[in-house]
């Protein structure tokens, strides 16, 4: 397809995979007047059921990426493991991806993307790339005795992660973790958990929304409360953090960038997701332009929206049962509800969330 | 289908009609994880492409209103002229259909309309039922010798309608509205049009959206602005017109009134459409819960939402042409666009949208 930006309405956007990401970017894209073609794997789909055509096939099925190659003036993808050989071929068979490989190959990795920030001068918690046991070893005693132990590729929501006790535990935790590639990091001594959603237009344009703080349980997001109450000098380094990361990616695009602020104020980024990230579901409610809208005007080469919080919002997670509550939720007029058209309400399973406003103001004499 | 409220999400909402309509319907009942099917003859239509399901067939097809009846849990409508016999097949088929056959069946015949307003003790013009010229001439003296004739059934955005201009123009109006059954109404000295949105849930609630102030260019309507600067005389009396109204009709789901507003404040309702309305449009920006997900709430034996407004709003529709204009609006800051997706902008075609907030208070010095 020939790609020429601004895309007008009526334009085709690719996105790889079909969940609640996929499925919001799908809603967000409508409104502007865009189609959507999802590629994913799984039948019935949460976002094959607002998309104007799904593929169901493998991420690497060389008809269903011709196809999008084919049809869809632009890709996108709701996740970072698509693998990056599938966006090469996309681009071989003359699409156009973004953000582009490079984001996507650098999140895919945990030692490239420390080295990457480390590269930018953005300070993260101290690291070593570990092949075996004898590389944990090695390291552990500069890494503070106890150390967190992650594979290198994959894991999210916690998994695929692990802490090493002390140098004697060395073997069995590079067991826990499936004997694969691992990043050893040291502990960081956070107060708490900031993320920020920013975003790049095809012109370069840079805009952030304001910084959330975020909850985690049983290493699974719990909520987001936004815009967090930082000093000016923290908002202004989370900021330029985001935009250093954009810039030196070429980025296009939404980005979640997570982080850590010690007690001292000093900050260190802990990983960024090259794509729309939970910690940013608060916008969907709290701003004119929410992070899902955001995204599709930055990759269809539309100037960016504003960011500005409209309200002091608290977005809550509903995970596995927790959804099971939707008719207290709908009969709460604080709770904005949103649900993900999941089936099956399994265990840890992100199922849907809801947002609390409180105007600004409010409570706060 | 059995029907036990309220419906719980994976549930499927039958919409008739595939327009603009439909395809916020769509997107607002994704938002709460339930699933759409559409109904609607015309290929590739907006709804069709935010939905789980079409069905591209007439709307009294049989099979179809079969497939309807046996998948969804409810079905409604996105426009006013379904023929009330469609819905009474859907029922006889085991659908439940919401707002049900009398509100749409009164609102498909102008003197129906008007006989029920005088019922409710509700003003309206004054008016004559018409089926020929001879008694137009009979009327018109009473009506004020100048008058605007409608056809009894459809007709919208000003078609279907003409001035009579005396008793010598009677033959000719009458050929001019297609020698169709009609109606005959004084003029209203209006000083502005002013809409209500509101909704009645399946327990009896009920809930106004502030009033909305209607601009009309050539038939169409141009701009709403909301909430409307109104005396507290006559918003409560807006309200209590919308509620007598819902419930007469024991109405379920949302429902637009227009109402004329004449120079002494006094009010002489207009016209119901007994579905989600264009004039309610800057909810989509300007609440919590917009028209749209309340109809989806009302219809599924939910809950209410919220009706308050965050911020004043002008919504704008782009007829036509206008929609070409989408670059400027897409770099508009101010401008929330809404775009319906479709692919001719034919003259007084409605293509989109765009609402613009104010925040309370502001300028108001």
């Amino acid at each position: 397809m020939p790609h020429r930006f601004p895309l007008p309405p009526g334009s085709m956007i690719g996105v790889l995979g079909g969940g609640q990401l996929g499925r919001m970017l799908a809603l967000a894209a409508a409104r502007l007047g865009f189609d959507v073609t999802v590629l994913e794997p799984e039948p019935d789909s949460p976002a094959s059921r607002v998309a104007a055509l799904t593929l169901e096939a493998p991420y690497d099925d060389r008809e269903a990426l011709k196809t999008l190659a084919a049809t869809c003036d632009v890709v996108t993808f709701e996740f970072e493991n698509v693998p990056a050989a599938v966006v090469q071929q996309l681009e071989t068979l003359g699409a156009l991806a973004a953000p582009g490989k490079r984001p996507l190959a650098i999140a895919q990795d945990r030692v490239d993307e420390k080295e990457f920030f480390r590269s930018l001068g953005v300070a993260t918690a101290d690291f070593a790339a570990i092949a075996g046991p004898a590389d944990i070893r090695a390291a552990l005693p500069r890494l503070g005795g106890r150390a967190l132990l992650k594979t290198r590729r994959e894991g999210y929501d916690g998994k695929g992660q692990t802490w090493v006790e002390g140098e004697a535990d060395a073997e069995a935790a590079w067991a826990r973790v499936g004997k694969k590639p691992a990043i050893l990091e040291a502990r960081v001594p956070f107060v708490r958990e900031l993320s920020v959603i920013a975003a790049r237009s095809r012109n370069g344009e840079i805009a952030c929304y304001p910084v959330g703080e975020n909850r985690h349980e049983h290493g699974i997001l719990r909520t987001t409360h936004a815009p967090a109450r930082l000093s000016a000098a923290t908002k202004a380094e989370v900021e330029a953090i985001a935009r250093k990361t954009l810039e030196a990616l070429d980025y296009v695009g939404v980005i979640g960038v997570e982080l850590f602020e010690l007690e001292d104020g000093a900050l260190r980024v802990n990983e960024f997701a090259p794509r729309v990230h939970n910690s940013g579901h608060w916008t969907l409610d709290g701003c004119e332009v929410d992070q899902f809208e955001q995204h599709v005007r930055a990759v269809a080469g539309w100037p960016l929206g504003k960011t500005q919080a409209l309200a002091e919002v608290t977005m809550t997670n509903l995970i596995g049962s927790e959804a099971n509550d939707w008719k207290a939720l709908a009969a709460d007029p604080s709770a904005r509800v949103w649900l993900y058209g999941k089936r099956e309400a399994r265990k840890g399973r992100k199922m849907g969330h809801v947002n609390r406003l409180k105007p600004f103001g409010e409570g706060d004499a």
